[in-house]
């Protein structure tokens, strides 16, 4: 239940109302120092911080207006539960959202604000999916899954065609794998664009199942976290980990202390707040410049939701 | 010797190849606390990372080769420095900045990364003035003054046609007042495009020789900042003070403890860095809430540098 380059397109038409055409910036600084080209596609300039909301925007207005009047729910540890709350929102439907133990606060914080009601869970993929399933059973609301959802992964898609257009010359993408909703819709976009796009995942070390079940050629199983990446702790999506194998992504590991030395730089050079995951991407670009040498790569800032007193320097 | 709209429009042009093209940002949280409608013009992701690229890339590019090859001199707490030698750095020119003492390291390291030549003194407007007199001296380099310039006050007016194309509904201003460049550039620029647009600038209570000034209709002698807004701590410069007077801009006085407030709201709402300065805008914003009511707000977030190891929250 992959969706196609055609989803993807429809996707754009659908969250067009409602989602901001992000920014590109550019560094003269870091192209330097990694020796090629890079544009930075700023989705935590996106609303509510993070590219989460085109794929929960998606989602809530692809349903029917019979489905839809029941609301939505997920689980989520932060950026997609407040997407999907600030996308019921644009349609007037209610929004639940499961929240594990250890949510990063301002995120919790946002998904109240935007009105979803949070149900709080022990943070295992078990424990999240069982809640989210009492609250289905419940309310009769639609589930919303962050990653293993055709629409959601379609809505992520929609970054890449827009990036394309403000930056043309683009040959190489790279970003954040967690459950690979972005990493996957990017990659069929990408490739329903053209074929010869070169696709790279930035994975934490503590986190590396992707890297991992594309090494051993299948899904590896759950496992425990370790990184200070939030948003990248999931296990990769049975869909998604299918979606990375057919478009050949390559996936890089990252250490946090590189995350950590990276996440600085966006923040001091792009002037812009950057959470931990998405500074995967340039500590990437540090570690491994021989893989990006002579191309122009487009890089997704996937979001900019962090404690403001807890900054991890 | 003030620049007139014609100036400005010559400016955008001639900046046109160099400088950035800024996103406008919005937040409903912000909105929903003020009770406007605020576009936010972030000159933070300008190339050095301030709104004085386009003052200075003008005034660079407004020189005769012939006097261009002494190259350029200025006397700066940091950005314009900055902005200076980045621009310098286009034409393939020399720059020479004179830095007060207590200046914000980060603006000075990247002053020096830009290739500037740096001159120290101590921190009063004389001694920054007889420092850069000493190096036109010796090099016959040519002053481009922080704010007193018309080439710069016309170059930092190019952002007003730009924010209005974007956000055409616009119809009142409100930016920082320091030297008076910025203020000065954009009322011009403003009232060129529409002579109804209502101009309001922002200072901190510990700086606001502005609006003592304003309020004296004359300009007042030099004084001691208190602020923690350090590209605030000058005095209005005469020619700017006039174009003040001239355009009718109401200046509205802020707290420090009010600018920290709203930079850090800046910071999580936004998802961008803000500077202290840049800050005071949000602040009078929060403060002076029936100034702006029922209007359409174009805030000028001015720059984006500052100490990541050193936040005042």
């Amino acid at each position: 239940m992959l969706p196609s380059f055609s989803d993807v397109r429809d996707a754009a038409a659908r969250i067009a109302p409602y989602a901001v055409v992000t920014p590109v910036l550019r560094s003269e600084l870091v192209d330097a120092r990694v020796g090629t080209s890079v544009w930075f596609k700023c989705e935590n300039l996106q609303r509510g911080g993070a590219f989460k909301f085109r794929g929960a925007t998606n989602a809530v207005w692809s349903l029917s207006d019979e489905d839809a009047v029941r609301g939505v729910v997920t689980h989520s540890s932060g950026n997609h539960g407040n997407a999907l709350a600030m996308a019921a929102r644009t349609r007037g439907i209610p929004a639940h959202v499961v929240v594990p133990e250890g949510a990063v606060k301002a995120k919790v914080d946002a998904i109240i604000a935007a009105g979803a009601t949070i149900h709080r869970c022990a943070a295992t993929t078990a424990a999240r999916e069982a809640a989210a399933a009492d609250v289905m059973a419940a309310t009769g609301a639609n589930l919303v899954h962050p990653y293993a959802d055709a629409r959601v992964m379609a809505g992520q898609g929609t970054l890449v065609p827009e990036l394309l257009r403000q930056a043309p010359g683009i040959d190489t993408l790279l970003f954040p794998v967690g459950g690979g909703g972005l990493a996957s819709g990017c990659s069929i976009a990408a490739h329903g664009i053209d074929p010869g796009i070169v696709l790279f995942g930035a994975e934490p070390e503590g986190a590396d199942d992707a890297a991992r079940s594309l090494e051993a050629d299948e899904r590896v199983g759950p496992f425990t976290p370790q990184t200070i990446c939030d948003g990248l702790r999931t296990l990769i999506g049975e869909p998604n980990f299918h979606a990375l194998r057919d478009h050949q992504v390559h996936v890089l590991r990252v250490s946090d202390a590189e995350v950590v030395s990276a996440m600085r730089l966006l923040w001091s050079e792009l002037r812009v707040v950057v959470e931990p995951s998405s500074a995967t991407t340039l500590a990437a670009l540090l570690r491994y410049p021989e893989r990006f040498a002579g191309r122009s790569v487009g890089v997704v800032i996937t979001g900019g939701n962090v404690d403001l007193d807890a900054l991890p320097w």
